[in-house]
């Protein structure tokens, strides 16, 4: 007998399942209710139509019911929603705009209902000057607005990532932008260190950030909106942008057997399988595993979603299937700059009493010699058994490379010493004969075998003179340009030669710019006597902590 | 005591393991020995210095002999061949430009010769106006021909890596290059299915490929040169290019105890030590293990050398590491084109009589509803347990990533499997949900699991009628375009209701114009009780294969 198969949510988990059901299963039924009146979007492309760097709307549409129907024979309903679900009669309640309120039975049931932007209780939080982004309805009427409303001023409430692209995208529109964000700092999945660089990039655009500052209410006018802000800020708008996260789309499920999160999420087993036998789900309405602390956690992002569309359908076909953690490799255009990350960060780190070692490499992203070699800060977080527990990674060219090669690094448990030995494609346009993965690991095994210590720039300002030397090695033409305060100075090729001008009793923080002569000087020191540690990332990194 | 340490070639083996031995030893001795008059320079950047990609000569030459002193205590010694070892009394004997010949002695020796280029016995290989490419002053002479001779003519010879590089350099010059390969196709680390793509890019830059044809002879006229091919074919040139191979530089361990493989390759074992005491040696001029199949090979590239460096002076040092063999991961530009491949291809394979499995995907580089997307054609060889051997992949965009990734993969003994669970970092502008790779795994993971058989495009030609029958589920623009001979035509989406059409009793080879859709048909076809297979990567890879 053929199975019944109904799935709830018609994007990235839903219809990804419903494809590879149907190469599986070639005579199940298989129904997928949309709520909304497009399935398979391009989600992640909605910012970028509304700054027209996406020009065709129709791209945004990956898939229609009809194409749908046609190549994988699925029934596809949308402006369908899924209202209730009778979990012991196996049935489901549709509410449809063309059909009406009717009932629908299953074998299996797939829950892919996403998850919806959050709506805090902020005074004025109704108003039709403030949108939320989630889906093509929204971006039409976001769009619209910019279109046709001659809006010239608009705030995007939340630094997340879609608070950012939309920021971005705004700007493609030449519409002044402030970007207000509750937090210290904006996108979260990066350590404030790291961070400023996203930060500068999008002031340098003409984002205007109004960082540590939430919303207080928003006060409607005639022809525009005001944000008022904790602080007393009053910031005048003609939109209002609400990007402050998302929560999961899974009210329908209140009330039901289901067994749910604290937050909404459903819990699903390694095989996505919910409390209830025959019923699955994911995407980003479901809790999954920390692929690195093993807590649960909720990652809402689109790799994760159609990995398990493919793995929920090989479950119900009877392909033992498993999902085995999200990670949280991601990854965010800021205008020119990259910014991307894999693992977890310090914040979730501290959160967990996890333990940690943190080094910076600051590496070109190709060889120096061949033009368009720019920087790529790295951040690489590790424990003291050699683990890679995270990275992140910021700069112009070559930065989804490289935590892309960390992050399958990670997947398959790899080491320090295995980050080390990694032999990736060289040629002088594309990386250098030791890539900047490499790089990072070879800092990261010195620490570890204990050839370097290191010092983090963020603890140098209150370093003890009694205690310490901060020393900078560089050349007097890269001192002229700034250096660390109370700093002394010896250029790391005089140091053999001016040994004698240091104290044996202190310890010595060397830097240099990056971090690489600071090493080489602290190994001088340490073979001639001295108690030395280097300043890791050198001085670009402390300065980044200055911005 | 401290040790007296020789290093014998002070490019990116010898530098690089000089420079790691001082930060470990800031005792020993360190005398690095070079024949040439340059040391650490950038052997990769040379072609593009000539071609003026690399405009300032300064930036090839990344470190000094007095920089090398003054930063890390190495006494550098230009102009100074080591011409023989007495490794009974553990000396050397240098010949130097300014000193003339003396001794030295060592403790330990590190031998980094590297390779250089091969000069075949062919009739009138010593004309002036040939050239080899390894180093600086060759650099020097190719480019002062090119800039002062008015040439308008170059024949490369050899369509290597270097010969390829020469080949686009000196048409940025405006000359006329004719590349001439004796084999069939250039580039010998792609199979030729896939290198005709690269060989389309050069011809579409103006490069003239001669392919299959070998030099017979030279012939030096006043002011041209006249290469003679065993086809009987005459062109005639104002400069030859000679990059028909390497071959390692080890003549002057001729007549020593020194072991040696068959073409002159030093043996090392795991630590890179030689077959005689405290003697390390490394990069181009010794063999290596085949990360993938474990037999010797020699592999001359920059970041195995580079890493070699590091591992040979952490063994002087007393700290164990070993380096675990080679998988051959490279890449070249060429022209707007990156070419790039890690593992065995299957001309090794084959020669190994290894078992294997092909696939072919062509996804996209990112998400191609955002601009600026392009196909990457990825060719994945793994065997029946999954492992992966190898991968090779030619795109405009994100190749160097893929291949990067898969790169990681191989050397951490990742499977098919877990290259379908990687999860790398997504958003438009970088990627799709599911990467490139994701896909390619997952097209390889239906192989291994039956779920998809598949036919090779090369397979097609001699179809047996009688037992097969070729389907094309493209939709008819696409057939317009161009179809595989004798084939029927079913759209994929019509193909629920037509199945009546086809034969149940012949085994039918479905192909798109990827893969994809065929893939979708055969399974519907299989479904259905019809015996089908799918052409992978579809009438693209099969159009390849006519280039
Ligand atoms: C603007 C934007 C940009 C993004 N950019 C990125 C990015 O760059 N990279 C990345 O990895 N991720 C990105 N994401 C996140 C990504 O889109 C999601 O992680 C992914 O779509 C989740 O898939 P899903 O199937 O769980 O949910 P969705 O794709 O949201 O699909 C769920 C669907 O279910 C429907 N639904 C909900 N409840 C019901 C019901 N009761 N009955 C019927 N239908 C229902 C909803 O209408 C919705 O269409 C972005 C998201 C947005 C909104
Ligand atoms: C034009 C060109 C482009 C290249 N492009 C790439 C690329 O894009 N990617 C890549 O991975 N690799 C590339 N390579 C290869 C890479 O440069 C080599 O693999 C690497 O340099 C090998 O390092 P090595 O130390 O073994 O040898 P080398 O770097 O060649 O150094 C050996 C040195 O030893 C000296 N020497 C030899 N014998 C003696 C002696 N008896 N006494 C004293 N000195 C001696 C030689 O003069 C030479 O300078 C390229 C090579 C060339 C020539
Ligand atoms: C459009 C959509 C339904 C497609 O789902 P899908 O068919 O599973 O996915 P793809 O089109 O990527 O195809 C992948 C399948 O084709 C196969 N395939 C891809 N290229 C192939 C080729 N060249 N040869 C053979 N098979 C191929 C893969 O093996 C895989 O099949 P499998 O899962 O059975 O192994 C779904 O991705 C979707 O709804 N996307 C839009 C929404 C979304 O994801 N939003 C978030 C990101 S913006
Ligand atoms: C120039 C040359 C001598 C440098 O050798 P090197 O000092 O070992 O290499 P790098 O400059 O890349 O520096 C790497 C070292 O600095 C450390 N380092 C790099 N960045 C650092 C940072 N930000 N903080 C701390 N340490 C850092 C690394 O850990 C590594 O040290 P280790 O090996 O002791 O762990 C050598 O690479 C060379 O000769 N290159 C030119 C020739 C060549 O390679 N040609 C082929 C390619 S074109």
């Amino acid at each position: 007998m053929s199975k019944k198969v109904l799935i709830v949510g018609g994007v990235a988990g839903g219809a990804s399942t419903a494809a590879r059901l149907r190469r599986l299963d070639e005579t199940a039924e298989i129904i997928m209710f949309e709520k909304g009146e497009h399935i398979s979007f391009a989600n992640c492309g909605l910012p970028y139509y509304i700054g027209e760097v996406i020009k065709d709307r129709s791209n945004l549409l990956v898939q229609t019911p009809e194409a749908m129907h046609n190549r994988f024979n699925i029934d596809v309903r949308i402006n369908s929603e899924v209202s209730n679900i009778n979990f012991e009669n196996k049935t489901v309640k549709v509410n449809s705009k063309d059909k009406g309120e009717y009932q629908e039975s299953f074998d299996y049931l797939v829950l892919a209902p996403g998850a919806k932007p959050m709506k805090p209780p902020i005074p004025g939080i109704d108003s039709s000057k403030i949108f939320t982004l989630r889906n093509v309805n929204d971006t039409d009427k976001i769009k619209s607005f910019v279109d046709n409303s001659g809006c010239t001023n608009a705030v995007v409430i939340g630094g997340g990532y879609i608070g950012v692209e939309m920021a971005e995208n705004l700007r493609h529109r030449n519409i002044n932008v402030t970007l207000v964000e509750a937090a210290p700092h904006i996108l979260a999945p990066f350590d404030s260190d790291m961070v400023t660089i996203a930060e500068k990039e999008l002031e340098d655009n003409g984002v205007n950030l109004i960082l540590g500052d939430g919303v207080k209410a928003f006060n409607e006018n005639v022809t525009s909106i005001t944000v008022v802000l904790n602080s007393g800020t009053e910031i005048e708008a003609d939109i209002v942008i609400s990007a402050i996260g998302v929560t999961p789309d899974t009210a329908f499920l209140k009330d039901t057997p289901m067994e749910m999160g604290p937050k909404g999420h459903i819990i699903v087993n390694e095989n996505l399988q919910t409390n209830i036998e025959n019923v699955y789900a994911l995407g980003d309405a479901v809790e999954v595993v920390d692929f690195i602390n093993g807590s649960k956690t909720a990652i809402p992002l689109a790799g994760p979603a159609n990995k398990q569309g493919r793995i929920v359908a090989d479950n119900i076909s009877g392909i033992k299937s498993s999902y085995k953690g999200t990670q949280g490799t991601s990854i965010i255009k800021v205008f020119d700059l990259t910014c991307a990350g894999t693992g977890n960060n310090e914040r979730i780190l501290n959160s967990k009493n996890i333990k940690y070692k943190v080094i910076y490499a600051l590496p070109q992203s190709h060889a120096s010699y061949y033009p368009g070699a720019s920087p790529i800060t790295i951040k690489l977080i590790f424990n003291d058994e050699g683990k890679v527990l995270g990275a992140q990674a910021i700069g112009y060219e070559g930065v989804d490379k490289r935590i892309d090669d960390i992050a399958s690094l990670i997947r398959l448990n790899g080491t320090i010493e295995d980050l080390t030995q990694l032999e990736l494609a060289y040629a002088p346009p594309y990386s250098s004969a030791k890539d900047p993965v490499n790089i990072a690991a070879y800092i990261a095994e010195n620490v570890l075998t204990g050839k370097s210590e290191v010092v983090l720039p963020r603890d140098i300002d209150n370093f003890n003179k009694e205690t310490t030397l901060i020393l900078d090695v560089r050349n007097s033409i890269e001192r002229e340009n700034g250096y660390i305060k109370d700093s002394m100075h010896i250029p790391v090729d005089e140091l053999r030669n001016r040994l004698e001008e240091l104290p044996k009793d202190k310890e010595i923080w060397v830097f240099c710019q990056i971090g690489l002569r600071g090493y080489i000087a602290e190994r001088m020191l340490k073979a001639n006597g001295f108690k030395a540690k280097n300043i890791t990332g050198g001085y670009k990194v402390y300065s980044l902590g200055k911005f």
